[in-house]
């Protein structure tokens, strides 16, 4: 039997990085995927669901030789992970990630010798679900994946990481770091956000009227379960994007504070219309 | 074959009215379900479907007999269809509504000589689907029904209003109008105003890269393709609450704002965390 890759490297055994070696492992890309990670118990389950052939917890064993290297991590430990592995690292390995945010990355990953492996990547589907435990197929199908090459990328390396996505059943899409980052503010970053602030303001009737809250509420804030670890350092890695579309995010909230408290109908209607008509354009 | 109800009157074919008289005559609950309105079409459309046995748009006939007047209209014209109705209503029957505001309902109809046979509910149902084309059963069932009785309802209306929800399905819980108005502003009203407005300050994003738009902005603005009719009037006659809630929220978001401006990480953990725990608590 022939594979098409030879090795893949899965440096961190969370939901992100766990899904995907499933996906790799069924479709029966490669010959080893390997798992790398400083926890042994997690490389473990890994391996008991699937998700990997082998693992180690030595650096150099983990990325040496690989075709692709994915670093599966929080974004905040991406580079320091990139910069560890790097010098082990051979020139026929292109090297990439799955972060949310991608101008902190690539700006760290710069000063390095062999930034031109790395390209980034954004597989924009999750789950509020996190760890090891929760790891299954078909999360990456049907998605669509950001990469982020720029001038300082291999264009070799870019097809390389473009193609894989691809393989997995991913739509593509090519976008600067810093463009990418303004976006994921905006539809990513920033929903988060306030999902998490409307839970917290609505702490009272949560813990003492939990039968009456609704559909509605729920899927407003299904993604407010999201764990802090993770969505911490993205806030951190994406600050002054997420700063700025809060900021026109809060101007909308206030024009639609304003009417409401003036009964300005018409004005209302006229906003609510504008954002039916926007999200039932995201439907079709 | 005997019914529990003669006769049900739905005053107003839209999604809800249309979906209940689904349930009813699903159901076989009543021997008549009339339908009322002043649109001849929409009427026959409720029929066609089986959402009603007969319709009329003489108001008279619509309401005499009636064992229970279901009022599904938008919340600034009910108390006006209940001041047209209430001289042809007898005592033996019990009136109600299913609008998402009680406060201004119950006390627009308080100053009629006939008050007392009206009692306010909110069934905590729902969709962004609008409109009698897409009335469906099993849109209650399961459900939680808000029910808003005071010192002037004649409990035995209240007790045949929560006895008929039971019936089909839902679960009821008895709140005054105003501690209503609070809690449904705070975990339905306000998470469509903040749909509304986060849809509304990303529209370059929604018009020009639909396709980077995954499954967490989706389903946080799900609510943001609402009928601007509906929420306009729930907006406008809940105005007090909401803007209170509103405040609330604004507070919590600041508080991510500065927290984010500041890279003050455990801060930020600790606001995700309680958010991440109150929201899976709704889960279970």
């Amino acid at each position: 039997m022939s594979f098409k890759y030879n090795k893949i490297t899965i440096a961190g055994m969370g939901f992100m990085g766990g899904s995907l070696g499933i996906e790799i492992h069924k479709r029966k890309l490669a010959r080893v995927i390997k798992g790398y990670s400083g926890d042994i118990d997690r490389l473990k389950i890994a391996q008991h669901k699937g998700a990997i052939t082998d693992y180690t917890t030595d650096i150099e064993d983990a990325v040496k030789y690989s075709d692709i290297v994915f670093i599966c991590q929080n974004v905040l430990s991406i580079p320091a992970k990139y910069k560890q592995m790097y010098k082990y690292i051979e020139s026929k390995t292109a090297v990439t990630d799955i972060g949310s945010v991608k101008g902190y990355i690539v700006d760290s990953i710069r000063n390095t010798d062999r930034h031109r492996l790395f390209v980034g990547s954004h597989p924009m589907v999750g789950s509020e679900k996190r760890g090891i435990e929760n790891i299954r197929q078909h999360l990456y199908e049907g998605g669509v994946c950001i990469i982020t090459p720029d001038k300082y990328t291999d264009p070799k390396k870019a097809a390389v990481i473009k193609d894989f996505w691809t393989t997995i059943g991913m739509e593509t899409i090519e976008l600067a770091p810093n463009v990418h980052d303004s976006y994921v503010a905006g539809i990513s970053h920033l929903p988060h956000l306030l999902a998490f602030a409307l839970t917290n303001s609505q702490k009272n009737i949560i813990k003492n009227y939990k039968n009456v809250i609704g559909p509605g509420f729920k899927d407003t804030t299904r993604i407010a379960a999201s764990g802090e670890e993770i969505w911490s350092e993205i806030f951190m890695a994406n600050s002054k994007e997420l700063i700025k579309k809060t900021d026109e995010y809060l101007k909308e909230v206030r024009r639609f504070r304003s009417a409401v408290d003036k009964k300005q109908k018409a004005k209302i209607v006229s906003m609510i219309k504008n954002s039916r008509v926007l999200r039932e354009a995201l439907n079709k």
